[in-house]
């Protein structure tokens, strides 16, 4: 029975014209407030009973507007994001051997990685992200990037067959790897996840090296897999199996895997996800631009396995923008599953927060806004020219909406952009880091 | 010889950090000034010149900022704009004979013409489109409402074979097309094009007459074709040939024709598009969401066909936003392709502007930064978090900005857009009228 009494206390009392939890599925709450204590969510309820009920600390009124969870970013390469642009409309081998390598092997270290993890947040926040799923090197360094800016992650511990200026050899990213994650226990909004690069830069033993720290540590694997046929070519040519079936064999297909990409399956291979419980991260902006091909995410989310969707770096892509992401992930998936009704715009929402939250094993905290859960939330605006007349808030917000109709964002509790201002960082500062470092890194040479 | 004499007076000197003409292909002319007097460009020359050429009425500066040829949306029904997501995530015959025709049925009129182009009109201001290429019916209303708001526009006569609010039989379409044509003669921003649906709602008597009047008026031709495998299927089934082989025995394949989506062709089919100047208008995010196909853009591009790029309309797109369309239309080539220099930044960015000129026969006057053209010009600013840091500037309208980016937009001459601000409309006004236009839409019943 609910308490009558008196008003409780609690920090924030959101009210938005609509308040969209992502579970239950496809529901829009006209007129709610969520109210947050701490940095958790306390309650949803009609707007006038919340005031009976509460009293807050803060009251922020969006009648305009539909409060969501925040996007949950499942596939980044954050640190990577000072090279946006930097070489454009190449085939992959060039684009890597000629541009991003040379790049990075002359740049790359503790402050590139700041300074890039700390403009993506700056991004993220602007685009109503909450969490992202990292994949790079120096995930210390992340990792303390994140932290400071009170942002939630999962930092990879990368793993790869060859010397960086992360590890000189295979022991040593094992050994990183496990320091940092001991170093990082009981962060609040800091996870790890082991980071093996791809089939084709991991070896057997460091695969299985892998699955037996994941195994220790208690970490899911973040994994490119099946990006190209090229890929899966080479697997057979080196492996005699294509790559999901080596990592099968390696005990690597299971809960615990996070698979980017996949845009060639059969339909045996989806099966085998399903039926094993792995996650595919869906990148369609990246898998379009690197013409690496089409994930079928409406087949796989038929077949009952968890969708997720990551914008990739934008190095490659060429942004963080996962509201401009969820609806290629929406339009795209009709065009290859030939069906117009396929990946709706609640599955894709759905997708691009629950489905996010459950790849990374974070979806008891993050994910749908429900009583408990943290307060990740992200504010869309619904008023302009681009977003009216309104007569479907779901529909709006993945197929009229752009990344600049995000007005307020909550980490954990926190406020971090409020009207479109970022709360607690120098937007300006973030901008001159960007120009001192084009210049470092157009002096490399290499920029196309 | 250029004068060296005093400097000469002109109305609007605009300096831009970057200029891109379009003409000559893939530049950048840095820190550029483009002069306007009257409706048209008469230079276009480093800052520092202009100011020692020109005395400005009033000069722009947008150190910051990209000035490139307004964007022509090559395929719109912009009357629909009230009907903004009104039935998403169904099949196109659902979609249709459910939602729309019924909603159309209760509400189509003159002032739903007027007020939908009206929203459309400060829509495409705001994401930089300065032209666009209308199909739907009542082209007078909406030739009166885009000349009254100073917008370019070649309006569709439409010829369908059944009855509809515009006209009671095949006569009447063909005297109505007449007369509106005749009628708006001499508007310097308005003309029009015979405007046959589709091929399976024309007859071959009709296409002979469209053929026949597009001659005598001295008008392009706007046509949906091959938008779907269906389409082609019936048209086999009821002709015994596919739709573009039926438009050629009728003399309809030639350069007169804007043939839309084209999502099914065979290479003989690119070839004849080549071989006779068709220009096709490629709509790739209507095409997706409608799980109608994929148009082989670069495939079309490489055997020398113009291609445009176009939106569609917002009751099934859901949106007019250029960018983003453009975008779209760069990324998919190259996983269409299998090639990922295919339609590389430079080459989507004149699909967008020149292509639709050259497809509209507006080529001579617009799509491209060129003295004696008209200045219809729009500002992309490119100093924000999620454009910096910049190093090419085409690439970063094209795989980095949104149509919020857009900062001021001219048309002939005259201001539209300046820091955002519509110049000349009044923007509570348009989203009052989209509330009234809500409530009565919603009011059919048919609404989703």
């Amino acid at each position: 029975m609910q308490k009558e009494n008196a008003p409780q206390a609690c920090d924030v009392l959101i009210e938005a014209g609509y308040v969209v939890p992502v579970v239950p599925h496809a529901v829009v709450l006209e007129a709610h407030a969520v109210v947050i204590r701490d940095d958790a969510i306390v309650d949803i309820l009609p707007i006038a009973e919340a005031h009976q009920q509460y009293t807050a600390a803060k009251t922020v009124r969006r009648p305009n507007a539909a409060l969501i969870p925040g996007f949950v970013n499942a596939h980044t390469h954050n640190p990577m994001s000072l090279m946006r642009g930097v070489a454009d409309d190449l085939p992959l081998k060039v684009w890597l051997q000629q541009h991003i390598w040379p790049i990075e092997g002359a740049v790359i270290g503790p402050d590139f990685v700041e300074a890039g993890c700390t403009h993506a947040v700056a991004e993220m926040l602007r685009c109503g992200t909450t969490t992202c799923n990292e994949n790079y090197f120096f995930p210390d360094i992340q990792a303390k990037t994140y932290e400071a800016l009170g942002f939630r992650v999962r930092v990879g511990l990368p793993v790869i067959d060859f010397p960086t200026a992360w590890a000189k050899d295979d022991d040593e990213y094992f050994a990183r790897a496990e320091e940092v994650h001991h170093a990082l226990n009981g962060k609040p909004l800091i996870t790890t996840s082991m980071a093996p690069h791809a089939p084709y830069t991991v070896d057997d033993d460091n695969f299985a090296r892998v699955r037996d720290m994941s195994e220790k540590l208690g970490i899911p694997v973040h994994l490119h897999l099946h990006e190209t046929a090229q890929e899966v070519e080479q697997s057979i040519a080196d492996y005699g199996v294509r790559p999901i079936e080596r990592l099968r064999r390696l005990g690597l297909i299971n809960r615990g895997l996070m698979a980017v990409h996949m845009t060639q399956l059969t339909n045996e291979e989806i099966h085998l996800c399903s039926e094993h419980g792995v996650s595919v991260v869906h990148c369609p902006e990246s898998n379009l631009k690197l013409a690496s091909g089409f994930c079928p995410a409406c087949a796989l989310m038929k077949a009952g396995v968890n969708v997720a969707i990551g914008t990739d770096g934008v190095a490659s892509n060429n942004d963080l923008d996962m509201i401009g992401e969820t609806r290629t992930a929406a339009i795209l998936a009709k065009a290859v599953a030939d069906d117009a009704s396929a990946l709706s715009a609640p599955e894709a929402l759905r997708a691009a927060t629950l489905g996010g939250a459950k790849a990374m094993h974070l979806d008891h905290a993050i994910g749908s806004i429900e009583i408990g859960k943290q307060a990740d939330l992200a504010c869309i605006d619904l008023s302009s020219v681009e977003t009216q007349p309104l007569y479907h808030v779901i529909s709006q917000i993945v197929y009229a909406a752009t990344r600049n109709d995000v007005s307020d964002v909550w980490i954990a509790g926190k406020q971090k952009l409020e009207q479109r201002i970022l709360v607690d960082m120098d937007e300006q500062a973030v901008l001159a880091n960007a120009r001192t470092w084009q210049k470092k890194i157009a002096a490399v040479g290499a920029a196309r």
